[in-house]
C-alpha cells in the first residue's frame, strides 16, 4: 500500500501524476521531450530510449518502470524485441551497438555517481558515432530515470505483477508517448 | 570543461536549460511547482524546501546545486539563515524542528535507496505534524535534486567557485522564483 492517500487506483508514476497534477504535468513533459523527440542532432531512436529508460530502472531495482519501459521498448523495436531481455540479462551484450553500449556505459555511471563520468568514457562514445546530443540525452534520461524511480519507490505506489497489464502499458506508451492521465473513479 | 559543446557561459543547470530549451522548460517548471507552490495541503515553506534541497544536493556531492539552493534558503529564512549552515554541518541538529528532521529522514532514505523509507519513518513524521502533501513534497524534492545534480555533474557543467555569484544567484531564485533562462551572447 501506497505511503500516502492517493485516491486512486492507478499503478506506479500515473497514481502520482492523478495525486498532483502540478508535478505530473511537469514531469510527462520531460518524459515526452526525452523520449520521443529528443534533441535535433541526436541519432538515437525512441526504441533506443526506451531500452535506457529500462537499463536505469534494472539497476534501480525499480520493477514498475523496468518492467513499463520494457514493455515500450518491445513494442517500438518489433522484431527486434529480444533485444531488451538481451540487455536486461547483460547490458555489454554484443547484440547491441557499440555507439549504444559506450552510452549505456556513461548511463550506469550517471546511476552511480555522475562525477565519475570521464573523458574517456564521452571520447569512446564520440568515436562510436554519439553525437553531442546523444551523449546529453544519455545523461539526461539517465538522471530523469533516478529521478522516476525514487519517486515511484519512495512512495511504494502500487506494482502490478501481471505481465499483461505491463504489456497494455507499452503498446500505450509506445503508440501515444506519454500524456498525462485524466481523472478517473476509483474501481470498486 | 563541459563533457559537450553547450554554446554558453553560463553555470549549472542554467547552462544546461540554454543549451536545450525543450527539457529545460519541464526541469524549471517542476523546480517553480516542488520548491515554491507546494501541495495543497503541506506546510512546508519554500525556504524549507531550498533546504531540502541543499541538503539532498550535499550528500550527492554536486556542489552548484548545493551552493545555489543553499544560497537561496538563506535568502528566505532571513534572520534564521544560520540554520542552513547548522544542517549543513549536521542535518538531525536540534535547531531543526522534530516535524522537519523527520522529513530529512525520509529525503536521506530516498537518496539512498528510495525501497527502504518505511511506514516507521512515515509514521514518525506523521506523529510530528507531517501532512500527506508534505510527505509526497519531500519524497519528491529528494527523488528529483537525485535528477537534477546528475544532470549537472554527468556533463560537467561550470561550476563557479566566487561564494558571491552564489549569493547573487540565491537572491534571484528566492525572489523570482525558477524562471527558464533567456538566450544572452557568451561574454569573451
Amino acid at each position: 500500500m501506497a505511503h500516502i492517500q492517493l485516491n486512486n487506483d492507478a499503478p506506479g508514476i500515473r497514481s502520482l501524476a492523478l495525486y498532483r497534477p502540478q508535478t505530473g504535468k511537469p514531469l510527462y513533459e520531460l518524459a515526452q521531450a526525452l523520449l520521443r523527440a529528443g534533441s535535433p542532432d541526436s541519432t538515437l531512436t525512441d526504441a533506443q530510449r526506451e531500452l535506457m529508460a529500462t537499463f536505469v530502472s534494472s539497476k534501480n531495482c525499480t520493477r514498475f518502470c523496468m518492467n513499463s519501459h520494457a514493455a515500450a521498448a518491445r513494442y517500438l523495436f518489433g522484431e527486434e524485441r529480444n533485444l531488451v531481455d538481451q540487455v536486461l540479462a547483460d547490458p555489454y551484450t554484443t547484440s547491441v551497438s557499440p555507439k549504444l553500449r559506450a552510452l549505456l556505459t556513461i548511463a550506469e555511471r550517471v546511476v552511480q555517481d555522475a562525477r565519475k563520468v570521464s573523458d574517456q568514457d564521452v571520447s569512446l562514445a564520440r568515436a562510436e558515432g554519439a553525437t553531442d546530443g546523444d551523449i546529453h540525452d544519455t545523461v539526461l534520461i539517465a538522471a530523469a530515470f533516478c529521478m522516476y524511480n525514487r519517486y515511484v519507490d519512495g512512495l511504494a505506489t502500487l506494482t502490478p505483477t501481471d505481465p499483461a497489464a505491463y504489456e497494455a502499458m507499452g503498446e500505450r506508451m509506445g503508440s501515444m508517448g506519454y500524456v498525462l492521465p485524466a481523472p478517473t473513479p476509483i474501481s470498486s
